[in-house]
């Protein structure tokens, strides 16, 4: 056999520990603020929403918070994820370049959103609640909070974007099979919903807001988030930890370039914010970077202000990168990095400087995902086609100039419950819809003032 | 931590050799025979289809054929597969058995048919041929066989049968993704295919026919099989050679039960045949078990006769069960174990009395596959759906007599591919459909008189 590709862990080098970013930031992330008074919002502010674990987790400043046994027992079933060399995509492109991605598309919803899903229900279950809603844009969030819940034995009711919920019937029937149930949003069985006509696309500020108004009104039920929060980036940091033991273990010293895609911010964090800490502390110096679709270009063409996290304004108001709350994105996109806003952490630390963002249109990133498909295997998600476009670029400038970088993407799903983008991309149907200056502006409108 | 609950294998471990049962048996298979002189059918007459090489794994009597070193590699992206105790499971069913799955899921096209048609693409390209051409049924061999030629830069051209073309465009999607051409079965391209009207639901008969002839058309053409053969049964045997392993890891000193759901028979032979040799060798006594729809229930109410394996009369005559080789099966069921015949390996063995057979109904199936996906987390394939009822049956059994068991349930597949299935089950828009007695005997007529 020539040289391995596939870098597992042994059970004993496994992650025990979620790395918290916060303790090591130069300078400290702003406060969110209560919606209601704009002063900074305290742990009984978020108690109707999240169980007190969830709570301290997002407050935190302590550098390692441990993974309770019971999801640790969870993660082991799929985790760790492999980190595979591109050894086959690296030919094809006949770049100098050493690839490795990080595959989150094992797990049993197909996404990395399960690392979060079930610490979120086992925290809820070991509080006695009984339901937890949600939102979910392309679906992956619903599906993997269906699926926890599932495991934990409590119901779970997720509000879907119309306009995904039209056209994916699969997830429906997914999230049905692991026992959840969805409604199309905006609903008529919330005030947020009502807002706006039944046959309105929706959005996931949309979303958020039903599921949010819906467990505000339960005492036995919570609120479930699938990015943006800190303590869901939190969560996500076991790709980041697994990967950087893995890469030690390809022989590398490190990492050059470090790819994940960006909607809400959580997948990017999980992979960015371990290799930060290494870039920080002088071990590694790896470019950090965030790739957007050019459809919602939060970080790349959003303003760094205070805003809602949902449409409705039921949500803290969070400093973050943002195109508005009442942005509502092009429908013609297929990938799920529709959110108007960015984790504020993830917001933070490209503020700062220390991560990059970029953003590519969605044809180039089908046509990176087809490539990756027949040298790899792997159907990625529409999302992580971004993460990969990028890696393509920077694997074919190191073939210009011939230099030995080692690139580390993280792959954060399958695609298979998306084949309908892949057919219209195949068949020539797929079109780029960059956000025009003109809608940027008027979004861009809708941020509230804050003193 | 407790438990473990999935077992790898180190690099040093991983299987270097297929397993041929028939070195084995206590009596050998009969051989089969040329369509039309009836005679036992020679290397030469296989020539226009298969690469020599698999040829001679077709005829040979050795234990042990080595795999060759690029074929490894490629199976080191996604092999090991993991055996998984299914310790959710059997605690919703309050069991004392200990449910062990082995998971194909995994691989790049999402079922156990990877592990075939990456050596099947290998031996061809060796051979300088350029195309494949091959059926499928549910989709599953279609897409691992474009998978494969997209690794070897070959191309390959499906031909699916009508009612999975027509019900499961994502199916098309995925092979075409994969670099693959679908072409509706029975088509208007072959003569084979012209003998039924164009909107047909087509078979796998028909199907292979179709594929049959084209290849031996073109002399830079080759067929590929992917499932039925003495050598796709071979390649198949990796999953039962690892689970070996694997089972050896978790302390048990072996099986109680082994099952798998059988189609063609291939991957259940995969996982069947080298647990039949430590039977035979005396090191373990397992009840082997293959488990198919009671809509096409060869095994079960077939006969052990010599017939074709497709619908025109293309291929060799083989000893096997068979329902006919013009038998159409229920279009109703949603499973892709749809095929007339048996592998006549398979059949040899459930003829002698070494491996056991029984046919279930699928809404027992999906009912099993239901509760998988909620406590395990994986949507099975509804092919695999067959294998877990069974291994449901067996653990409540054991819940009754309070037994021990240690089941071994080969799962080889993820069914996201086929949700509308799930769809109508969760709907109560599924009915079971089995074989009636005239459509048997009506079916069964069709089976050549052979001396």
């Amino acid at each position: 056999m020539s040289e391995p590709r596939k870098f597992l862990l042994d059970e004993s080098e496994m992650p025990t520990h979620w790395y918290n970013v916060v303790a090591d930031l130069p300078t400290p992330p702003p406060p969110p603020l209560h919606p209601g008074t704009h002063q900074p919002v305290g742990p009984d502010d978020l108690a109707p929403l999240f169980p007190p674990e969830l709570i301290a987790q997002e407050v935190t400043t302590e550098r390692w918070v441990e993974i309770p046994e019971a999801v640790r027992e969870v993660y082991a079933q799929y985790r760790p994820s492999p980190l595979i060399r591109a050894r086959n995509l690296e030919q094809k492109l006949g770049t100098p370049a050493r690839i490795y991605y990080k595959y989150e598309g094992v797990s049993p919803a197909g996404s990395h959103k399960v690392n979060t899903s079930v610490p979120q229900a086992y925290y809820n279950k070991i509080n006695g609640i009984t339901r937890l809603t949600t939102e979910t844009g392309a679906g992956q969030w619903g599906t993997a909070l269906s699926y926890a819940c599932a495991l934990f034995d409590m119901s779970c009711e997720v509000w879907q974007v119309g306009a995904s919920f039209d056209t994916k019937p699969q997830r429906r029937t997914l999230i049905e099979t692991f026992g959840g149930t969805v409604h199309r949003s905006p609903s008529r069985m919330t005030e947020s919903g009502k807002a706006f006509p039944e046959d309105h696309p929706g959005s996931l500020g949309i979303a958020i807001s039903e599921a949010v108004e819906l467990a505000a009104q339960d005492p036995e039920a919570k609120y479930a988030l699938g990015s943006v929060l800190n303590h869901v980036l939190l969560h996500q940091t076991v790709t980041g930890e697994e990967a950087l033991k893995q890469l030690a273990k390809t022989g590398e010293s490190g990492a050059d370039v470090v790819i994940g895609c960006a909607g809400g911010g959580s997948n990017f964090a999980g992979i960015a914010f371990p290799f930060l800490r290494e870039k920080l502390a002088g071990n590694q110096s790896p470019r950090i970077i965030a790739v957007e679709p050019s459809s919602c270009p939060t970080l790349t063409r959003g303003e760094y202000r205070y805003d809602f996290g949902d449409t409705a304004g039921l949500t803290p108001l969070m400093k973050m990168y943002t195109l508005g709350h009442d942005f509502v994105p092009s429908t013609i996109h297929a990938g799920g990095l529709r959110y108007h806003g960015m984790a504020p952490l993830v917001s933070h630390t490209v503020h700062e400087g220390l991560i990059e963002a970029t953003a590519l249109h969605q044809t180039e990133c089908f046509e990176a995902a087809v490539e990756f498909a027949r040298t790899e295997g792997i159907v990625p998600a529409p999302e992580s086609s971004h993460a990969l476009a990028q890696a393509r670029r920077e694997a074919l400038e190191a073939k210009e100039s011939g230099e030995e970088k080692v690139i580390v993407v993280l792959l954060s799903g399958h695609g298979l419950l998306e084949l309908g983008a892949y057919d219209q991309f195949l068949s020539g149907r797929l079109e780029d819809d960059p956000l025009s200056e003109d809608d940027l502006q008027a979004a861009l409108a809708g941020v509230p003032e804050i003193a």
